[in-house]
């Protein structure tokens, strides 16, 4: 696959932008590979997501960002420009469960994610093994109510140290504090929930799903703001379950659906395919 | 198809209870044409429904409850006799949309139900013409803050005078008061609400849906108890939406949706399939 | 809604398109309210739909076609212009079966299809007094080995009477010949298959499911062409069965199926959502 | 959890056979935890399956099945006795991809399955690590058209010296032959296939499912009969796909299908759920 850029672009509705945009591409000489464009007409808003060849492209990498940002600017827009030969470095938290983690590992193996994995951190030691396995760098940083604040720190510095673009939380089951999240870029820590948002929000999910009776269950991944499960929505999914089902069986069959939908979901990301506004997602798929 | 009784019985767990029940068809000449029984092992609770054809049985129908009552009532259980030709009558509550009504009174006529419709209750008048053309029963009954007490008194008169058994509340979008859910026998009155509960209770779920950013919708259709939109789920499903979808997107996908959960708990409620305990059901489909 | 004219466009892949078509609209004057474009590597081909307000656009509809043709034929493409606010004639074909058929008519007169319907063929006279309660014209022309030929002109006689845009088989169960396919514009009949094809194509799919003992169920919505069930598919669906289900419970699930998998790609169609490639489609939702 | 017995039973109906069998159960002083009964009212066939605690029950192991026979016999009935604690020995065979494979692992070692997974077969040596790491005998048998016969012979001889109970063919690729199969105890071979069976039979199925341009794909778990891909399906599901989707897309979400898939039949055959009759299974869950 050769590499491309994309162009995640958003502003105030009018006339003319998907030409505007177009030209940008054509006029430097780019082969558009992806462009898909919506518009939100409550929020009067324009979001487009274009993907190009840069072999051939006139422009070089550096000045792309600039040349648009002239375009941007007057339309009172927010842009993204990221090359697809650029690889971003993923950080996974995890807990003591280890399917999300292994799942996620085995799809960068399989090139079903363009990322690097250099970091794992946890809360608890049982996971390391598999760190070891695939020559990843661990930390155990267990929280207590009295250390949370000085961890906090020691996990900011250590995604500092390792260069982590992005932050997986694959079933971490810790709240990450609103400090935390502020400091580090907006949109770019991810966590898998095990229940269909908004039903089920904070802990025992499947627990609360059992007691309540319910006859479908989900998952859902998401990106995390400083309200706790309240982030944008990525991706969702679903599977049936009956009354023969107990709090294992659904925490059985959730399993199946944490990795498939957090797979989704930072598949989509990665690949630059997801625009938040408000609080909502555009996934151009 | 020969007519038949249907036993739903459940009583604490202990051992020998599938074959007390299976033997006391067996012993009496029965035909068991549905058997399926469920341990609740958390609740300690053995729940079964029977079903086997009367032609031959050697107890007549009337003393088939007395004679599995002094089975029953050693166990400390509880049981219902129901035989199929005996055809309950149904109320359809409406409100202004015509889609779950039509949607019923088909599936009525296509045998999908079996079951009366004798009686459409509305607080508009705008569905009255499909109550004519299928011959029923229509009493606009307009609910307003002053009246509600005493349109509720007419409700139970109608309901009594139409000999109703079981009352679906067709997107009805009133809230029911604990006294008339009180009134009319527990667990026969069923409602279809347009989300995925329990996300999203009470009203304008779709359009919380859209602000919150779903990717998934859904329906649940339950039955009626003194607490808004928690009492037993009987039958859930969803469908996938994106960010094109406007509310009215929602509403639209969502009819289809409320149709076919409304029409599938519907079913299981007159076959006999539900089982109700704590705010759970079992259903034996 | 305001009218708006729809362009569906294909030629073969090359540099620059999305803006040439982008600025056809933009410099016209024309306010996009829906753009999205796919290109199929494999195929090597570029397609696109584009949709925009009429009113402000400084062409006359009448010379759109025409101006956007000497864009197109350079780039040996081929294209559409439809305008939302010229209604398409649909005949509904139908046998005994009666639910698509109100299906359909229901979501017209839900304004979930903007279509006129004044037609029904059915080689049975059962469903005519649907048709009369909703004031449509109804042609029974039974069909017998001798008279399909005869049947068949008088079937494009009445098309052609009736000013028939569409011809949507809601369950016709008949064979059409392919000298009819080839007489009527092409891609301008939609069929319900009652299978998930291309399993099952022929008779009887539910019957060959059950016998064939699948764990799901599925029913197609396809354009008709001259080999029988292998038209470009436009939409699909399933539900889950389990071994309780007998060939009649297989055959009601499948109507709920029947109806939603109709009337999504009768929708899509009547929407100018579809672009037919090879025996493809691209739907763009 | 106790260990349990499971009965798997079926005969010709007729009356009482629920109570001979609860009977059975019961005046052994047996506990039981799952009862689910079946009758094929086309086949005229009872097809049950009950699982008790050993604890306590009346009988020594070695006695049961043959006082079931008692039983049995008059009714001409065929019968499997299984317990929970007699763990089965699984062999995997795979060709060179190694998502079902790792699934599998995973899951035994997450304690979903309850069996020992002691060899694996291979026709490529790709998947040799895997095994080491988790101390599985791994055996490379390539095939060709002239060693074809050889190598079943040394299947079959594997199979023999690692005493296996059920074979599972995890993406193996390989057609096996009708021989291999009559030699091997029926119904103990499970095949993933990668497509919504009896959709696109035999090989590269997920091609043929985009040059056929279907809008869902899906995977089935069956049994391996002598016929190709035909025989007794255990499980299947689905995942939508669009024009978007190119061949390598169709591959990845299908693999995900493969994994679930497959893990559902194996686990439901593993946990005594599977009856098969004819071509058919019943699946007690």
């Amino acid at each position: 696959m050769k590499p491309t850029a994309t162009l995640l672009f958003s502003c105030p509705d009018r006339r003319g932008l998907v030409a505007k945009v177009a030209n940008f591409i054509y006029s430097n000489g780019g082969n558009i590979v992806h462009a898909d464009h919506h518009t939100d007409f409550n929020a009067g808003l324009f979001l487009t997501r274009i993907e190009w060849h840069i072999e051939g492209f006139n422009l070089p990498r550096e000045l792309i960002a600039p040349a648009f940002g002239a375009i941007s600017q007057p339309l009172d827009g927010t842009y993204q420009i990221r090359f697809s030969d650029t690889i971003p470095r993923m950080a996974i938290w995890v807990s003591r469960q280890n399917h999300c983690l292994l799942d996620l590992i085995w799809r960068q193996q399989a090139r079903e994610f363009s990322a690097e994995i250099p970091l794992i951190i946890s809360n608890h030691p049982d996971l390391e093994p598999i760190a070891k396995q695939f020559g990843i760098a661990y930390y155990y940083l267990p929280i207590t109510k009295d250390n949370k604040e000085a961890q906090q720190q020691r996990q900011l510095e250590l995604l500092k140290e390792y260069c982590i673009d992005l932050v997986i939380l694959a079933k971490y089951m810790q709240i990450i504090s609103p400090e935390f999240i502020d400091t580090f870029p907006s949109h770019n820590i991810i966590n898998i929930h095990h229940s269909f948002l908004p039903a089920f929000v904070g802990a025992n999910p499947y627990h609360k799903a059992y007691e309540r009776g319910v006859k479908i269950i989900g998952a859902t991944g998401h990106y995390v703001t400083s309200e706790l499960d309240a982030g944008p929505i990525i991706e969702q999914d679903v599977v049936r379950v009956t009354h023969r089902d107990e709090v294992d069986d659904l925490i059985r069959k959730g399993k199946d659906l944490e990795r498939i939908v957090l797979a989704r979901a930072v598949r989509h990301h990665l690949q630059n395919r997801v625009l938040v506004y408000g609080n909502k997602t555009v996934v151009f798929d």
